[in-house]
Order: C-alpha cells, then sequence, then structure tokens
C-alpha cells in the first residue's frame, strides 16, 4: 500500500490561504472557534484515517458485507467506528450546538470527509449520510422528531439514509409509487419499495432511520405531490425500547466497487404496519429533499476527488521509487535506468491528476465556504451566495466524477501492469470511483439542471453573479508576471462563454427547448473547465505571491509544483474548449433527428 | 444477460462490402477460398461465442484460476474449448498448409477472434495466444522445432505464449537479465525470471510453450543483444514422453478484470536444468518477436474493440427495454414513461459507443486486409503496404483500447445504478478492456513509436502513404451529397496534420528530441482521430452508395445508422482536434522543466 493518500499541506492551502477559514470566526455563529480548533479536526481526521480507515481499505472491498435474512452483516469494526465518530461528535460536527452540533464550519468538515473518503471511501459513508440525514430534520421536522432520532444519529447509534430511488423511478422521481395513507394517530402508513439505498441496513448500529420520500394517497400527481417522512427500521415506543416498523431489507447488490458499504432494496408496509412520520408540510417533499441532495452532490464531488487523490500520491509513490528506461538522449544500456517520474510523459500523467485533483478540492472547499458564508455570513450576501452556489453545484457534482474517473485511470497507468494488479490499491480506487457520475443525479441530469435551469433562473444571474466572480480573478490575476498570459486565456474563454450561453438562449427563446438542451451535458462539460480554470488561476495568483516571500525549500518545492500545474491546466486542458464550443454552436439537432430504428442491424 | 454481443451485419458490411475480401481469392495463396468459406467461418464464430464461450463470460469472472504448488487450476470447460478449437482448425487458420494451416485470410480470421473476444475475452485468449507463437516459429525456426510445437499448438494440446516482460525489464525491455548460457547439445541453459506472462500456467492443456527472449552469456548490451528461444514447460524426450523442464510458475496476479486467463509469473533453470532453444540467428530476437509483437498490437486493439462491442449492445438492449422520464416538451406524469433510448443525451451516448465501436473495428479489419495483401498480394504493393500497415499498428493498438475505456464507460452510464451492478455485464467489462492500453506496449509506449519510429522512417515516406490513402478516400466522399462537409472537414485536419508534423520535425532536426517527443502522446490521440474520421467517411461513402439502391427497411435502417454514426463522429469527436493542435503547436516543454521534487508537498 501506498504511504500518503491526502497532502496536508495542500488541504491548509485551500482552506487558510486560499478561502481564509479564519475569516470565518467573525461571524456569531462560528465566534467560539479559531485556527487551532480548525487544525485540531484535520489533525484528528488524519490521524483517524491513517490509524483506522486506510488499513481496512482493502479489507472491506475483499470481504463485502453479507446478506442473510433481512441482515445485512458488515465489516465488525465499523461499530467501533460509528461510536468513535459518535463519541467525537464528528457526525453532527456541523449542526447547531442546541441539536447536540458543534458548529464547525463546513470548509473545514468537508475537509474532514475529504480525509476519510481517500483513507477508504466506504467507510465514510456510514458517518457522513447519517450527518446529512440529520441536517435535513433540523431544518424541516419537528422539536419532537429532531429529540427521538437526531441524537442517535449523532451519536453513531442509528444510521441515517436518504431514500429515494425505487425500481421504476430513478432519475424520474415523479414517477415514484410508495404511498403513504392518513391515520389519524400522527403517523401514516406506508407501502411501497426502494432500491439503491445506501447503508440502508446494516449490523453496525441498532437501528436505521431512512429520510424517504413518497406520495400521500390523494397527493397530486408529479413533483408536486410528493412529500418526506422518517421511516426507521424500528420504532421508538414510549417505554423507551424499539420495535419492528414492517420495513425490510429485502436485497443487497453486488457491484463494480464502493464494496464497503451496502446499497440495498427495502420493502415497507409488507404486513400494513409501516410508520411514517411527515416531515415539514405535506406534498413539499421534494424540495426539502432538494436542501439535502445540493449538499449531498458537492459531496459526490468531494468524495470523487478523494478518491482521485489517493490514486494521485499512490502512482505518485511509485514512480518515484520504480526504474524504468533512460533519458532519451542518454540511452546507453550500461548505464542505470532512471526513476519514471524523469520521463516527460509521466510527468505529463502526474501533473493531469494533479490538476484533476487539486483543483476539483479547491472547487469543493470554495462551495462548503459558500455554504458557511450563507449560513452565517451578513444577510445582504446570502441571495448572490446562494445563487453562486446553486450554479456550482451540478459542476461541483460532475466534474471531480467525471474527471476523476480519468485521473485515477491515469494513475494506474502510471504503474503499467502492476495498476492493474490489486497487490496495489489503483484498480480498487479505479473501481471504487466509478459511481459517483451515477448517484445523487447522474451527469445527463446534472447537465440539464445547469443548463435548463441554473442558467436560465432569475434572468440568468447566477449566471452573472459567476462570471463576475471569474473576472474578479482575472482582474488579480493579470497583474502576477508568471501567469498574466493565462487570465488573459481565461478571460476570452469567459467572453465565449457568454457567446455561447446567448446562442443557446436564443434556441429557448424561439422555444426550441430540444434543441437548447440537446447538448446540455457538453455544456455542463464546457462549463466544468471554465471553473477549474478559475480555481487555477486563483491557486496560482495566491502562490505566487506566497512564492516571493518564501524562505523555506519545502514552500518553494510545493509552490512552485502549483505554478505548474496552473499552466499545465491552462495548456493542456483549458484547450479542449474548443472542441467543445465548435459543437455547441452547431445546434444541428444531429439528436433529436436520430431515430431509435436506426441502431437495428 | 444481454442477448446480443456482436453485429454479423456489420461484420460483414466491414469484411465485404468495404474490404472486398472475395477480392482476396484472386491470389494464389487464397485461390481455395471464396465467400461461402468466409461465411462459414463466421457463422461457426457466432455459434460457438453464442453457445459455448457467452454462456461462460460471467463464471470466468467469478471462479477465477486457482494457483497451488506451481499449477493453476483453470475452468474445467477450458479443456474442452481448447481441443474444439484444435480439431475445428480454428488455432492455426491462418497458417499455410504446409504447416497444418488452413489459409484462411486474416480479414476474416480477424474477426472470428473478435467473435470470440466480445463474447469472452479471457476464453479468447488461450488458443490465439497459441496461434501467435506457432505462427513466429513457423517463420523463424528450425523445420524440427516447427514439427515438435506447432501441431501441438494446432491442436489446442498444447498452449503457446510470449514471455517477454521481467520484473526490472517491463517498457525497457533492453534490461532484460534472463540469461542463456551454450552447451554442445543443441539447446541453451536458462536462468531467469519472467512475469505477466498470459495463460504461462494452466491445467487445459498438457504442455506449454513459450516463445521467450532472453541474453545469451556473452551477447552485446541492450536491444542487440537480445535472443528468442523456445522454453517448454516440459521437453519432448526422443520417445515421445514429456519430461520437466526446470520452469515452474511461482505465482499468478490478482487482476481487476480478464480474470478469466491467469497471468503468471516464472521462475527457468532453478535447478540448473531448463532447456532453450535458439530460434532463427542469435542476437536477432527482438526484430523477430516484433513480427508477432506488431500483429499482437492490432489483435490489443481488436479484443478492445470486441469488448466494447459487447458493452454497446448490452447498453443498446437495456436503452430500449428501460422506460424513464418523458419528452422533454411534455412532460405530464399522468403519461406514460417513455424508453430511455428516446432521450437525446441516451441518443448521444449510444452514438458515441457506435462511432467508437464501428470505427474502431472497421480500422481492425482494414489492418488484417493489409497483413492479407501484404503476404499474397502483388510483389509490387508489399512495401508500400508495410510502410502503412507499421504506420497504422500503434494507432490500431492505442485508439481503441484508450477510446473503448470511455466507450464501455459510456455504456455502463445508459444504466444508470444498475450498470454498477453485476447483474449486467457492463461492469465486467469495464474491468476487462483496462488491460488494453497496458499490454504489449503502453499507451506513452505507442505514442514514442508513432512519433519517434514512424513518422521519420525512410524519410517520411509511412506517412506520405497514410496520407495519400486517406486523401483518395476524400476525393470519392466529396462527391456524395450526404458527407461532402465532412470530406471538406477532413481535408482540412490532414493538412493541419502535415503542418503539425512539420512543426515537430523541425525541432527534431534541430537535435531537440526531448520537445520533439515530449508530447508523443497527444500526436498519437491527434493522429488517432484522423484515422477514425477516415475510416467513418470511409464507411460512410459505401454506405450512401447502398443507400441508393436499398430496398428493405433493414438494410434501410442499418445504412442510415452509419450516416448519423459518421456524422456524429464529425460533429462531436473530430473538433477534438482542435485542442490537441493548439497544445502541440505550443512546444514549451512544460513537462521537460517540471522538476520531481515540485511534486513533494
Amino acid at each position: 500500500m501506498a504511504e500518503t493518500f491526502v497532502s496536508m499541506r495542500n488541504l491548509k492551502f485551500l482552506i487558510y490561504e486560499l478561502n481564509n477559514a479564519e475569516a470565518l470566526c467573525a461571524y456569531p455563529y462560528f465566534e467560539e472557534h479559531n485556527r487551532e480548533i480548525f487544525d485540531l479536526v484535520l489533525d484528528t481526521a488524519l490521524k483517524m484515517g491513517t490509524d483506522d480507515l486506510y488499513p481496512r481499505f482493502v479489507e472491506m472491498d475483499r470481504e463485502q458485507p453479507t446478506f442473510d435474512a433481512g441482515t445485512i452483516s458488515v465489516n465488525p469494526w465499523l461499530r467501533e467506528f460509528m461510536a468513535a465518530c459518535g463519541e467525537g461528535g464528528w457526525i453532527g460536527a456541523n449542526a447547531p450546538f442546541e441539536h447536540g452540533g458543534q458548529q464547525i464550519p463546513d470548509t473545514v468538515m468537508v475537509a474532514f470527509r475529504f480525509i476519510f473518503g481517500a483513507a477508504n471511501y466506504s467507510a465514510s459513508a456510514y458517518p457522513f449520510l447519517g450527518t446529512g440525514a440529520a441536517l435535513l430534520m433540523i431544518s424541516f421536522a419537528s422539536r419532537e422528531l429532531i429529540d427521538t432520532y437526531v441524537p442517535n444519529i449523532f451519536a453513531g447509534k442509528w444510521q441515517g439514509t436518504m431514500a429515494l430511488t425505487e425500481p421504476h423511478a430513478g432519475s424520474s422521481l415523479t414517477d415514484l409509487k410508495t404511498t403513504a395513507t392518513r391515520t389519524d394517530a400522527g403517523y401514516f402508513n406506508l407501502v411501497g419499495q426502494k432500491i439503491f439505498i445506501s447503508c440502508g441496513e446494516h449490523n453496525a448500529v441498532n437501528n436505521i432511520v431512512h429520510l424517504m420520500i413518497a406520495r400521500i394517497e390523494d397527493a397530486p400527481a408529479g413533483i408536486k405531490g410528493i412529500s418526506l417522512f422518517v421511516v426507521p427500521k424500528l420504532r421508538p415506543c414510549a417505554d423507551g425500547t424499539l420495535e419492528s416498523n414492517d420495513l425490510i431489507c429485502t436485497a443487497t447488490f453486488h457491484k463494480l466497487g464502493y464494496k464497503g458499504a451496502p446499497i440495498t432494496q427495502l420493502e415497507m408496509g409488507e404486513h400494513g404496519d409501516c410508520r411514517a412520520w411527515l416531515v415539514g408540510e405535506e406534498n413539499h417533499g421534494l424540495s426539502y429533499m432538494f436542501q439535502m441532495m445540493n449538499e449531498a452532490r458537492v459531496g459526490v464531488g468531494a468524495g470523487a476527488t478523494a478518491i482521485a487523490t489517493a490514486a494521485y500520491y499512490a502512482s505518485l509513490e511509485y514512480t518515484r521509487e520504480r526504474a524504468q528506461g533512460r533519458p532519451i538522449t542518454a540511452k546507453d544500456p550500461a548505464t542505470p535506468q532512471i526513476p519514471i517520474i524523469e520521463h516527460a510523459d509521466v510527468k505529463r500523467m502526474l501533473l493531469f491528476q494533479r490538476a484533476i485533483t487539486e483543483g476539483s478540492l479547491s472547487l469543493i472547499i470554495y462551495c462548503s465556504n459558500l455554504i458557511d458564508r450563507i449560513h452565517a455570513g451578513p444577510a445582504e450576501d446570502k441571495e448572490r451566495l446562494e445563487l453562486l452556489l446553486d450554479f456550482l453545484t451540478p459542476i461541483a457534482k460532475t466534474y471531480p466524477s467525471e474527471m476523476g474517473i480519468l485521473s485515477v485511470s491515469t494513475g494506474l497507468q502510471c504503474l503499467g501492469g502492476y495498476g492493474y494488479c490489486d497487490e496495489f490499491p489503483l484498480e480498487q480506487l479505479y473501481r471504487d470511483i466509478r459511481i459517483h457520475p451515477i448517484h445523487e443525479g447522474t451527469t445527463g441530469i446534472q447537465g440539464m439542471d445547469l443548463l435548463g435551469r441554473k442558467v436560465t433562473m432569475k434572468n440568468g444571474q447566477a449566471l452573472m453573479i459567476y462570471i463576475e466572480e471569474i473576472t474578479a480573478c482575472i482582474e488579480k490575476a493579470k497583474g502576477v508576471e508568471a501567469i498574466a498570459a493565462e487570465a488573459q486565456q481565461l478571460e476570452e474563454a469567459l467572453a465565449q462563454l457568454q457567446q455561447l450561453t446567448m446562442h443557446l438562449g436564443g434556441l429557448a427563446m424561439k422555444g426550441e427547448i430540444d434543441l437548447f438542451l440537446a447538448d446540455a451535458t457538453l455544456y455542463l462539460e464546457y462549463v466544468g473547465i471554465i471553473t477549474m480554470a478559475w480555481q487555477w488561476l486563483w491557486q496560482a495568483t495566491v502562490s505566487e505571491t506566497a512564492l516571493a516571500d518564501c524562505d523555506t525549500e519545502g514552500d518553494t518545492n510545493f509552490y512552485m509544483g502549483k505554478r505548474y500545474a496552473c499552466h499545465y491546466f491552462f495548456r493542456y486542458e483549458l484547450p479542449k474548449l474548443q472542441g467543445l464550443a465548435t459543437r455547441l454552436q452547431q445546434s444541428d439537432g444531429l439528436t433529436l433527428s436520430m431515430q431509435a430504428k436506426y441502431f437495428e442491424d
């Protein structure tokens, strides 16, 4: 196994030098915190990651959860782990004090979760699925529901989940069939099925609490008739004991990767006795769920980045140690072979990985910082930052996921045949990361969300704010010699983005909605590249300033590495905009006029 | 499991309508053949694929070969399968009659192997590794060696392998250490180790015959001192029995995919009694091996194409059956959901797969047709066709492998969460195909081969021939209305290729070899896209002519599908040249000046 799976130096660079996390402590909500506390949080994550999670990375893949008569048995250490996460306060760390949380900024907690994800993505799913479910309850559920469930989830005793998908309703949630029938006892009776529910059943906790969407018997059709419920596996009785809630796990899925976390199929109400408690108002369920979903989408991007980061460090370590070949211009076989990190093409593969992973992480931490500022910052900034976060969410979900796959694949390639073998972690990371463009909304769905919803909402305001933020970054970078040319390049790309968006918007105005959205996935890819270029320009601007005052060799190497990775991105990745722009301008409806029968042969 | 894994209609289109395989029968070497025989060969492959190989596709993945005390036990059916391949004459099918072959053209046999590969890539490795080893012996070994080994390999009784890689000598073969010491008994004594040898040991045959490279004790350093040997696991005695040859299997590797075929580590001469018989002349081993290797490289491209084709058909079937969502402009939830193949983004994903897989297969069959024409056609064409094949080999190896991975990944994405689960074949295909950019020379090695060797050899003659062939295709396409614009696009791309190659060649002339080759991988990617555009323009030209005379709905759909796939390639894939060209023109040496220490943090 490789020794390193994350860089604390890089995390602290992003958290403090770029996003100035300490400034958050000026807001009343975070006033009890300071950098020492943040560092302690990060150091704890690294210690737990190194001592507990990473050593079980392989074992949890090889020895998968087993299903037997409705019960899923997982790695026994997970019970200990959930308890430790509960005792340390990590599951509820960014919840308010009043609900047992610690009010730690998401800017820091996203890094905590990232470290866990890099060490062992499957293990990290358990506690942080609970975080999402609990925060959703805190936002919208009654005090009674919160008091019943949240403390147990935060303690790591109960598992929280998010249960949306049904066999015939995946991307199309409007078609869900799970039905809730009113009773006069304060709860609903639920009947239905859910599939692909992560950690929907396992024996590392005493109970499972599903935040589940369903349709109330007389609700309107479509997404306007979806309500959100709390549906526990075991329901708490008045005397504090737990009794069966007629919710059973009927299957677990065997998957390509991410094997340490069980993905389950659930059946509710087989005996007519599955009770569900409404969260918030009837028929508002999807909008509540989307609060959780949006953060979950950034979380998927963070998870993908974590896996790709572990792969990057594993391949970096290998390329330093593996001797093979000689310089192109000095091939005398009598001389010793050189470490492959000295070959230009290997450096290209490492720079690609660094550009993808550190660019993605930069975006993820930026989004988390937006979440903190929306939550705790000045009220007058809130709307602007919310629009920006809304716009960035499909990008933060997709770019790290799609490009993370290529990044891990490149890491695997650095090891040649060894990369394909399970003695090294690359092949597992390659399997683990493949889920990310799928769960919490596929890439196709994200493309439609960006172009069809985010670009057009509020008369294009979100896009305008996005462009303003990038423009401000460009203006600063223009004055920095080592990256002035890159600043110029991004300015031109941004102008092209506006022109392209006008072109596509023109189609929408003419009512050609199909054509407008036909290449939404490519538009998302295009905006993803611009977003990464922005993050890299920003990183390089900060790095170059630091480099000027730098007095240690370690720091010099680090900042020089940032300069090269930024240059790499602008020279190898940014030019990909050209081909995408060419296609996006064509709008010829090729995929619309293509007929299903032409695929017959 | 999906029902379809290949399209016979498409194979016959490529073999007969494009490459006019029947014309080969005019050459004396192939004069005993005709289309009926070729069809019989293809039908047999489909029957064996459907009845025997495809039903074991999953089972051979789940129940991997087991290693115990030097012996590897594989799926018991493989012994039957090897015997059937031997009895059918398939292992030696394209060998000369005089060596027990059937002189079937490679144009047809590559399709045979492709069908097997699509049905079950791991199973297909066993017989056809033997084919390569036997053909290598037929080309260069003594009659005595041929008579001892080849009939047994062709009969499926003995396994043939290719044994190059050593623990410290993978990409850098010049560093191999296995040593052959002369004896006066007509053989050499061998001592050394090999790793990553496919099918290097297993119990589905009675013996394993390695075509192995090694260094003779007093040989010159480097690649000029490499010799080729036949090294059997059991050596034939004068009385016809077999005795141990002091060659043992010491390990098998556990891999991401391709699990049905054992990849082995071998140790030779532990007891000083491993005998090796020289093939051809001393110190000429690498050039002999490269004959086999070049065909093996096209074979890797064929294998990748086969896997990606199976993935394409599996995803096509799913998208036709899976109902999810509604048309963008008719979202009434009261209406039934539509099959996802009706969504534009899904059609885009299917067209991508079709463009990659059918474009790759077209190139593979074209290369095999070149092999046949070189071997059996007029002597005056030989040099030209050889140069063309040399030029195309790294492309035919790499494009299908690299893009095949993305194609399978796109197929998996079409299935959403189900694609990630092992109930569907996509996740296995995704694992199986990942080996192809690695084995038989990594993508980095292929890039150096194309730009550093193939472009420059014989004063650029190979590149000129390549351009002439494409130009001839463009000229024909210009007269065809539906693709005249595409012909124009390719003409412009070809002009840019020449300009780019001049630019890079200029660096080489100035002696800046490091800079010349720094982005060789990108150059390979660039030429790969042009090559695919050529193959698609050619397919579309033939299709449009056929479409004009078409009288069945099935044919109309097929040829219309070709038109759309061609248009897809030119509108979505060809524009990628722009970004690559931008980078290739920069030649700023970014990856050369990047220092290993800048990766430290």
